[in-house]
């Protein structure tokens, strides 16, 4: 990871985007698939004014009928699948936010049709797949990115701050959890095809976050993983529980649970922790983010990074500029979580290399 | 674990301690060491009227100098070493709070002579130690606790509380911290010697908090711990974490550091937060003790247990009463403690079995 590039913010990735040389070309974008995060796609095109999202598609009925009535859609052509839709449009963008069993596949098409891609999380649920889309961005130069949306967010951007600025000294110990509400049953991620699991889905935002706040890398991990209880919810994992070894000999736990109650004020609680030999940062709801130093009194940081966001830094990235996540990281990241959800089948302690 | 035992209350342990049938004896109290948590005793003593602290040994000189002073030790004999004091004193009961290393032998010594013992944690540093005290219990009935205090504190007995109404369901997800400021050089906790380690002196504190709150049982674990920087403290790990498989096929999560700013408020940072399928109790110094329930708002509990005294219950105990503790569940948690210590030497991840 290179823990010093500067992080492109909202406006100067906006600037390019929308840059003069390029003014007058239109970009198509295409959605395939609108479950996960599509708002991230969506909310950022008024800041985009050259891209028109002209083709979406989504093969679930209910949701596909909601389609019509989002005014961010307004003139897309809507396909009932993402073979038709590729099989008929032109495109110069792929927003890929299909299921997570579906988005490798929709993902490699695209790329291998020259198109740029930014697709949700977690890129691939196999490394054969992870494999495949690392050979076309790296034999052939195709650009990908992912929705680890959480490096977008200011909470985390200002702990990544500290520890850049050198605030905490060296990490040794990083904590993260991630608590949800269950799903309802019948939603497509109750299905295990079409959902993989808790690990992939909302774990890897986690280490994703770990690793690229802390600066450090994980070299081994032991997950256990289980559903007890909420039948209605299938395959999925509802609470996992993660141990990292660290390169410096430190260590990092995830947990995560889908046990937060219905009458929880938000739909998720999430925390970041990371303690250094000089100091400590650390964000939860209740506290915002706090930053204990070594011969300082303990402070709520209130001053807080501008917000990013991943498809204006992606158009960015599409016409020269750097990638959003740096390319040997995200593909780092989905082959961590990919092998830390391998580590926990079968119930018990089996610890991986990583 | 009895998990429905009601927890005796410091007002019942007193009037038991100083009840009408042997008013008239006093009962002769010895204090093995004055290190560690010492003030769990003298604290209790105005509460227990025919208890006379009469001999106390100390084989620091610098701390033993500064004994005098100690109001709480007023007509106690002073003596160099528990060997001397043990030679040359008859006594009812023993505190013995002596080094990690020092404690296992001094407390045989204690209970070989027929007297009660209530010990800081951890009863012992190996597993042979750890027999030698429970053969004492368990075939010649000797009477045995240790001072594991995070079970008489009021936020945690709020915590046992709402397990044992039920109002979290089947506990599914267990995790705890403590961070601490780090020891000075030449404290008796930066050698190896006399400390021990990280996990089993105060990992054992969070490992018999999670089982006790949580009534569930740990089947598994895997360690990773280190020292990174703070060369002073020699031997310390000033990083542990640890992840435990529960008996249920779910997951607790330890986390400790010596990594606490001296300049932050408190000298420790201590939590727990127990998730279930009904509900998620949880205790930060930020939050308090927060409860959310299925079917309701989550809030902040404000009515909390009374806080108890194990030194009181004890002395209760030795009169008849239960054991502060109960016995199996006691051996248990060192049993846990001392595995999960085992189980992080070497660096790599390696589980045990519990």
């Amino acid at each position: 990871m290179n823990i010093t590039r500067r992080a492109f913010t909202l406006a100067s990735a906006a600037a390019v985007s929308s840059g003069a040389a390029a003014q007058d070309k239109p970009v198509r974008l295409a959605m395939l698939g609108t479950v996960g995060h599509p708002g991230e796609i969506l909310g950022a095109l008024p800041r985009a004014p050259r891209v028109r999202l002209t083709a979406v598609s989504e093969d679930q009925p209910a949701i596909r009928a909601r389609l019509s009535r989002n005014r961010a859609m307004e003139g897309a052509r809507i396909y009932a699948s993402a073979e038709e839709l590729l099989a008929k449009e032109e495109f110069d963008i792929a927003a890929v936010c299909n299921d997570n069993g579906a988005r490798a596949g929709v993902s490699l098409a695209c790329l291998r049709r020259g198109i740029p891609v930014i697709a949700e999380k977690p890129l691939a649920l196999t490394l054969g797949d992870l494999a495949s889309l690392r050979a076309e961005v790296e034999q052939r130069g195709r650009k990908l990115t992912s929705l680890l949306k959480m490096r977008t967010d200011p909470w985390f951007l200002a702990i990544r701050r500290c520890v850049e600025r050198g605030e905490l000294g060296e990490v040794v110990q990083v904590s993260a959890q991630k608590s949800y509400k269950a799903m309802g049953a019948g939603d497509w991620r109750t299905q295990a095809e079409s959902f993989g699991g808790t690990l992939p889905w909302i774990g890897i935002d986690l280490i994703d976050l770990m690793r690229w706040t802390s600066g450090r890398e994980f070299t081994e991990v032991a997950t256990l993983q289980n559903r007890i209880g909420f039948e209605a919810i299938g395959p999925v994992d509802n609470s996992v529980a993660s141990l990292f070894r660290l390169d410096n000999g430190g260590m990092a736990t995830l947990r995560i649970d889908y046990l937060r109650t219905p009458g929880a004020p938000t739909h998720g609680d999430d925390r970041l922790r990371v303690a250094g030999t000089e100091g400590i940062a650390e964000y939860t709801a209740a506290t915002g983010v706090t930053l204990q130093r070594r011969g300082q009194a303990p402070v709520q940081v209130k001053e807080l990074p501008e917000e990013r966001s991943l498809f204006l830094e992606f158009l960015a990235h599409v016409e020269g500029g750097p990638a959003p996540i740096a390319y040997p990281d995200l593909f780092r990241s989905v082959e961590i979580a990919l092998k830390a959800w391998e580590s926990g089948k079968g119930g018990g302690l089996k610890p991986v290399r990583l």
